[in-house]
């Protein structure tokens, strides 16, 4: 008995189709981002990542699970809604930069409830980057006071075009400000948004870079507990996405910005841990974004507050790239069949199976 | 800056050395299998695991997190030595036989601490099958009684083949006697271990198959609390090797025989759950595998015993099956490379890569 036989009559070693998994590899994930086109993309896991906000609680929730090291952390980070399964691994190493390493590399899985079966593997290093920026996008088109146009991007590492274009795209960001601690660093991230339409500034320093900005990003990868903004640099009325503090011991605002800001978060057993609010008292209020985003509660109430994305990536945004991809590749050639899964004609057979398949 | 320079100089979508990752397909670990022998392939895994969990101590260790629906399970099982750490994702879906499909596949994953890159990524349906009858094996090997010859199979399916192949290998077992409530099960077995050297008996029930086996495994699959082996079936001195229950919920001994046993288990925390022993309080004496290895505490200490290995599997087993497959496909070709990591020559400039790579 089997779900695809006419898949078995061949050679003993053809696996059946139910052992193969597409799988999209980083090349057909940068052919599927031009084929889309990388605003497109950003947008349409933008909206796959609402959609899943909108349905919150159906959704089975844990913090990542972490491995960590002194000098990084491996992570899991699995979510279900009841019907498809996915994961995430991906890793956090600040110091792999200095070795010609990213400091962030990933794979995710989707697997079918029903059946356990996996029926998307895919490289996740850029997906995750792409997520990681399209859900910064939608978090500020939310909370942003309103006709934000000029954003200051503090870290100009691997995220940070990403994050540009994504609040271009979703937020009509027309001006970013670029400031990083290496001149370099800036350089390169002028250059790659040179053809994007934004407004690209320079700057040599935070406090040059926030200058007339609505919206401040900040991304930078040092794992301490750092100061990439202070209390004094942050005026009223703008919102903040601060993304680079995102496990124990790495954060990256002044603990005083905190006390003035309105305070969102994606889950917060996970961010008490992970995120800028590991400064903070456990029972210091926040919001959760899902609860914005569907009415039950409050996002930004006036021009003068400082809101404060405090970003740390959860589960559930990867869930919804993976649903994005899948949904992406179907009877495309962005992906090919691997044979991830022994499959043999009869399910109780697999050591016959193997026996049958002697060379 | 790049560890592969002399790799990036071609064509402007070759992936570098660094962003591919050594992957085993089913076909290749079945040519793997045959190249190394079933039997040595068997005893090379339970090498690997009597290593690792003689360093126990050494590992970070966590119950596996599982995603748990009425009909199955999806898990991730992650461990670490601090030098690899790897992880597997399995399902257990009983009732896919019924369509077909294989109650258990997984695949997994091992990656260097120190970077977080992946550096093998392989089936591990197969692999699981063989793991768990190595580990079996490496237990029935301390615990069993002196001179143990017989062993009843109880459950005829997937596993089975591998168990009495593995305790052939390792423990010396001369006889298998075969019982599976559906006969074409217990056929199915017979037929593939007709070449292996075992004295192969079908037998007609369960309290058949256990006459005179000094050795009694359970491996069935439904998922619930099934009395496999009810408490008058089991008399003094006999091994036996409980591996069908391994989720809540689902477990084959009758209490009576636990409480007749001495019983050893891989990792508490996760056995209480998941195990035979979920039937019991949750003080009940058991003895940890680990300790029995590096005599920290007593296996077997009369003839006369019951000694129970109330085996759930465990996240460790999977590492050391995962060492040793790394380790034997150094210099094959039992591997490919699979381009799964996004690796820029400059890190900071993944965005930059997409972006040369438009065709």
């Amino acid at each position: 008995m089997n779900a695809f036989p006419e898949h078995k009559t061949s050679a003993h070693l053809t696996p059946s189709k139910a052992a193969m998994v597409p799988f999209v590899s980083v090349e057909n994930m940068m052919r599927l981002v031009h084929h889309i086109g990388m605003q497109d993309t950003l947008k349409g896991i933008a909206a796959y990542i609402e959609d899943d906000f909108k349905r919150w609680e159906s959704f089975d929730k844990t913090p990542r699970l972490g491995s960590h090291t002194e000098d990084g952390v491996m992570e899991l980070m699995p979510t279900s809604d009841g019907l498809d399964y996915g994961f995430k691994y991906v890793n956090c190493h600040p110091k792999n930069i200095k070795s010609g390493l990213q400091t962030v590399v990933g794979f995710g899985l989707l697997a079918n409830v029903d059946t356990g079966y996996p029926v998307l593997l895919t490289e996740m290093t850029l997906l995750t980057a792409l997520r990681t920026a399209a859900t910064s996008a939608v978090m500020a088109k939310m909370l942003a006071p309103k006709g934000a146009r000029v954003m200051a991007m503090i870290g100009n590492g691997a995220q940070s075009e990403f994050q540009a274009v994504a609040l271009q795209a979703i937020v009509g960001i027309e001006e970013v400000r670029l400031f990083d601690i290496d001149p370099t660093a800036t350089e390169k991230a002028a250059r790659n948004l040179a053809g994007t339409g934004l407004k690209v500034t320079c700057c040599t320093s935070a406090q040059d870079a926030i200058q007339g900005a609505h919206i401040i990003t900040t991304c930078t990868a040092d794992k301490q507990n750092a100061t990439v903004l202070s209390d004094n640099m942050v005026g009223a009325g703008v919102h903040i996405n601060a993304i680079g503090g995102d496990c124990p011991g790495k954060t990256e605002l002044a603990e005083a910005i905190l006390h003035r800001a309105n305070i969102f978060v994606e889950y917060p057993p996970q961010t008490r841990i992970e995120g800028e609010i590991q400064q903070l008292a456990e029972d210091h209020p926040v919001t959760e974004l899902w609860q914005v985003m569907t009415g039950q509660a409050e996002g930004r109430t006036s021009q003068d507050q400082i809101t404060l994305f405090d970003s740390v990536g959860f589960a559930i945004e990867d869930f919804s790239a993976l649903r994005f991809i899948r949904d992406r590749i179907v009877g495309s050639d962005f992906f090919e069949a691997l044979d991830l899964l022994a499959d043999p004609d009869d399910p109780r057979d697999l050591f016959g199976m193997v026996q049958r398949s002697h060379p």
